[in-house]
């Protein structure tokens, strides 16, 4: 299979050219890996995500006005130096510090962690949030929980997004992050993993015509691999982890989030879609808010990803509704 | 490989209805495979385009305020019929008839011909365009220009439902129809073939290093086919075939729709779109509107058809750039 490229180790800043020459409210630091919205409003706390690349449009496609401030980016599936991250804390604050969005990866944690102490050591207020959505369990580990950060994650930008910029202090928005964060659930399958550009093999092994459950976004393995049966059965196991993780009862009201995890058609997504609302609505729940798309992906993987968030404050409808020149949202 | 759905003669009728949850702007004619925005006002003139389904997000992505009144779809590569088209053009006509965009393969002119025929006769007032963007070439038959309707028909789409809303009556979407419609070419290329789903075979045969030049959305051959070398290539070869049609100068101003022709990734895209941005600000041009994303596809065919529009009248670029609630614009 072909991989569109000029050089495997220019991908990502090619890639990112791209997408500045086709939104022109994005603009690049001069030598670091930093995307930004170009409007900043310095009254305001701005937002900053980011992580290893190879899920594009995330985390570039959420930087604009009412989400990200800016996205600071590694190498596929790699995190960012804390030097590089610690560099955009110092570029985005004005005064009044930052508010960081992190996905729950070892590494990822670790490159954060030690540019917020070192940026809080020369005087930049720092709050963040940890984004750990994921429900999926280790095969191999007792079935623990992985509490990774994936799809739900773009819940955080947006609704963060929106209270920054309606004034919320760092403060307000940590204590939005940590109430939103834990209502969080995600749950993916895919039925083709993911190749590296140019390597051979993929990077888990997915026979022909099966699916594997629970996978994540680095060429993790799933939870389970079964035989495809129908878009119905798959939506079938997707709501009883939920289910599990919500404990829901008739009339909750949850925002749900559809996410391409790569190389799915719009088809069978749409298909993939109706199945689950069926499966959703015969639960009586109350879906107040509905985004199908492509959001976080990884790579050319094939399959979908589900996030629910509980509406525990009707607010976060307003500011998911609210308008936004992000790109991929 | 998996397809995702339930039963192969239920599928578009499944996606749609995931469409109609994800979108509640939209709704669907009961008994018609005919979708149209909820939000219709009687003293504009509405606006139907369509045709046979595989191309999602077309034709539903673009039923919305500012766009298409409504969208009359078929089966997989297969056009509605003429008797569902004039169901289409009976419900929309409001006493000021209606506009219709069509693409220019024969099945479909065939039906929408004889649905605006009997339209007519029953006093609905019908002006239509062909779109016939296409600038690929027969390899069979003397290279002759195909002029089959691909992608940049989501131009007429935006510019006409802009104008309508705007209050052009027939005759003026007419004008800025023809106005626009000759001044849009289209010419893409694919890394793979699409395969209908459960069948065993691909459209095409296209060897695992190879790209195809010229494709077309249902599973057509294009004109020529060589191993792959590198993103600039392509955007080579493309540039060269659009200059060819256009003659352009340094200066001219256009428009630049690049389009997903199904499963390419985000990545390739963006970086695709580099090298050709790069290539036509080489050339001189202003590149005055870029649209980057998935717009026409032909099921799960990789591959990247692009869009220029000379930008002839510049009240185009207001009306590209106005709002609307279409999900896939």
């Amino acid at each position: 299979m072909v991989t569109i490229l000029n050089h495997r180790n220019k991908m990502i800043e090619h890639y990112m050219k791209g997408m500045l020459l086709a939104h022109p409210h994005l603009a690049k630091l001069p030598d670091q890996p930093i995307i930004y919205n170009r409007n900043q409003n310095p009254d305001l706390i701005p937002i900053l995500s980011g992580g290893g690349s190879g899920h594009e449009p995330a985390h570039i496609g959420f930087v604009g006005d009412a989400m990200l401030t800016a996205a600071v980016y590694g190498d596929l599936f790699t995190p960012p130096s804390w030097e590089q991250i610690l560099a955009a804390l110092r570029f985005l604050n004005k005064g009044k510090g930052v508010f960081v969005i992190v996905k729950n990866f070892e590494a990822d944690i670790r490159e954060f962690s030690k540019a917020i102490h070192q940026a809080r050591s020369e005087g930049i207020a720092v709050k963040y949030i940890v984004s750990h959505d994921d429900i999926s369990v280790e095969p191999k580990k007792n079935f623990q929980m992985r509490h990774r950060g994936l799809a739900g994650t773009i819940l955080l930008h947006k609704i963060l997004g929106q209270a920054a910029l309606l004034g919320a202090d760092l403060d307000e928005l940590e204590q939005v992050a940590f109430g939103l964060a834990t209502e969080i659930a995600t749950i993916g399958f895919a039925t083709k993993s993911a190749t590296i550009p140019n390597a051979a093999l993929p990077l888990f092994d997915l026979p022909e015509n099966d699916i594997s459950f629970g996978i994540g976004i680095h060429g993790e393995e799933g939870y389970r691999t079964v035989p495809f049966s129908s878009s119905e059965q798959l939506a079938v196991e997707i709501t009883n982890k939920l289910q599990m993780k919500f404990h829901w009862q008739e009339k909750d009201a949850f925002i749900l989030l559809v996410n391409n995890l790569g190389t799915t058609t719009e088809l069978e997504q749409g298909i993939f879609l109706n199945d689950l609302g069926q499966l959703l609505d015969l639960e009586g729940l109350d879906i107040a808010y509905i985004k199908n798309g492509k959001y976080m992906t990884s790579l050319d993987m094939t399959g979908i990803s589900v996030t629910l968030a509980r509406l525990k404050d009707p607010i976060w409808l307003d500011y998911l509704k609210a308008p936004t020149n992000a790109f991929a949202w």
